[in-house]
């Protein structure tokens, strides 16, 4: 038929699309880049339209849509948590996203964001632990060593200088998984055989397990004064990886309250709990870190504003680096009135 | 590189082979088959996990999502509005939509909707027409001849047993766009040049209007008894086209009231006022038109489980249609853990 109208055409970055893509800058670099265009939405953080992710729960897992608008551009990101997908060779977590222009509201760009979100969460904790981590920390423990791990590791170190990560998981396959995949990197990477080996002079303490229930992979005696700890895991009711005990003696930092109090390490909490919103931080409205000795607390559960600066990213690299295809997704006539009559002319097309 | 695995593959409907799937299909034929799907649908209401739409609102136009789930399937819809697109000569709405397996949250499918949803609305119309419109009705005024009015008609015709259409429209070059696609397919077609001239014999009304403002397309004195009226072009905030003293007298009838109230004809009314959910019609748990001398109202606004609907439709016409192209959208490794090694693979290939 007719090829289609340059309106009705969306730009489409693929899996493949994307690894080249990361291949092509360069992770490390990536990790630098996205940081730097997080930071830069967290400080215009009151422009952005902001509402929890909307969520369809199952007994099994979740299905989650996350919108934001800076008021100019649009975005979406689909994403699902389903704990038990691992034992079926399936992604615990698996995304796609768009960008859609505020002024039309026609698709920008389609994405994978299955990768784009490891990115995207690693690139926002280094940057709040480049906030609020202590001076000079370069040993990071890494308490579960799944999917994001090696993602978590190469942003700290490209972002905070991080010298030194120390691996535990309850697998042990995964450890070595994740010790083979960052051998070469200029990171020293130690292989432990318990969380508290791990933590062994660690100044940033990751934590990113994937089972949905009330774990505790810390306890409270395990976090000395001075530590930030990096808090991936809890992100939904019911999943929580730190005991309150550690909670309460921490300066707890967040992305969006609203979100957080239901989904974040502090539901565990009361309501009223103080904590100080990351983009405050970055801007100077709230302080950070109070004193070398404080327990800071990151209690990531990933908002959308990180979604829409990491595809606006991608987005801004389209062009000059070619890795996407046109998808034929938006019905667009000459006359606009005329859908119908679009159809018969595809009708036309074939008969002739 | 290495194909992708079968659960990266993500079956996507483009525009072309969507207007194929509707001509192998026949538009009539999808009239009927959609209405049936819905009905099926809505018999099931309360089995449904369902929530107004999200919108994100701009001067100009809405964009949101519309998602839902009956516990097995997975739903969501982008759609935007932006009524002064047709001046720039594009589509005033446009939509794209997803089915996910709940079990897993894996996309099943990927489509185009923008003509899915002309079609959906209009057989939704036509649908809730054959429950509430008076016995025999076999005119319909049309007014309103933009892009959704050829699917309105021929779903009137296929579901209700409309023979006459009786088209107006301020601009005169759309009704005759109108007419002239509606020729040779069964239909009266009467060209009017106001819509008192519209209404005159017709027992079913339907207004579909694009302007974003409290319009008065019909005023009190136009509508007699004994009428159904489906409106469909109220549909947001700020966007009416009936008197308020119309709906005073009608028998009002909606898909899901949290979410009328607040974009639909009622949204003129008080938040009591009383209306009735169509689903109950359908199942006999509410009564539909009291009388034969009755003003019906459906105060169409789109709900999500329609799109479910549309969508389940097409991916059950997938396989043997083959009207679709596989997208590399999920980023699936054959360790769920290793998704950094699937990017080490893909740059030991591209080295290669």
């Amino acid at each position: 038929m007719t090829a289609p109208s340059r309106n009705a055409l969306v730009p489409f970055v693929s899996v493949d699309n994307m690894m080249r893509l990361v291949l092509h800058i360069g992770v490390e670099r990536m990790m630098v880049e996205l940081a730097a265009e997080i930071e830069a939405d967290f400080r215009r953080w009151p422009l952005f339209d902001k509402t929890p992710r909307v969520a369809s729960h199952s007994d099994i897992g979740v299905i989650e849509l996350m919108p934001t608008s800076d008021g100019e551009t649009y975005g979406f990101k689909y994403v699902n948590g389903h704990p038990s997908n691992m034992k079926k060779g399936l992604q615990t977590v698996t995304a796609f996203g768009l960008l859609a222009d505020v002024a039309t509201g026609y698709p920008l760009m389609l994405s994978e964001m299955t990768i784009l979100t490891a990115l995207r969460t690693a690139a926002t904790s280094a940057l709040a632990a480049k906030w609020l981590a202590p001076k000079g920390a370069t040993t990071m423990a890494m308490i579960g060593n799944g999917a994001q791990a090696e993602f978590q590791a190469l942003a700290f170190k490209a972002v905070c200088g991080v010298t030194e990560v120390r691996l535990y998981d309850i697998d042990p396959a995964a450890t070595a998984k994740c010790a083979r995949n960052l051998a070469g990197r200029g990171l020293t990477v130690v292989s432990c055989r318990s969380a508290e080996e791990a933590i062994l002079g660690a100044q940033i303490i990751t934590t990113c397990t994937a089972d949905k229930q009330l774990a505790t992979i810390l306890t409270d005696n395990m976090v000395g004064s001075g530590v930030h700890i990096n808090a991936v895991g809890g992100d939904c009711p019911g999943k929580t990886e730190l005991h309150r005990d550690i909670l309460l003696r921490s300066e707890i930092f967040v992305e969006y309250p609203p979100q957080t109090r239901i989904e974040g390490e502090i539901q565990q909490l009361t309501a009223d709990h103080p904590v100080t919103e990351l983009w405050q931080v970055m801007t100077g409205a709230a302080p950070g870190r109070s004193t070398a000795k404080a327990i800071t607390l990151f209690d990531s559960v990933g908002f959308a504003i990180e979604d829409f600066s990491a595809l606006r990213y991608v987005h801004s690299r389209l062009r000059a680096s070619g890795l996407f295809q046109d998808l034929d997704m938006i019905a667009d006539p000459d006359d606009p009135r005329d859908l119908f009559g679009m159809i018969l002319r595809a009708q036309a097309e074939l008969a002739a």
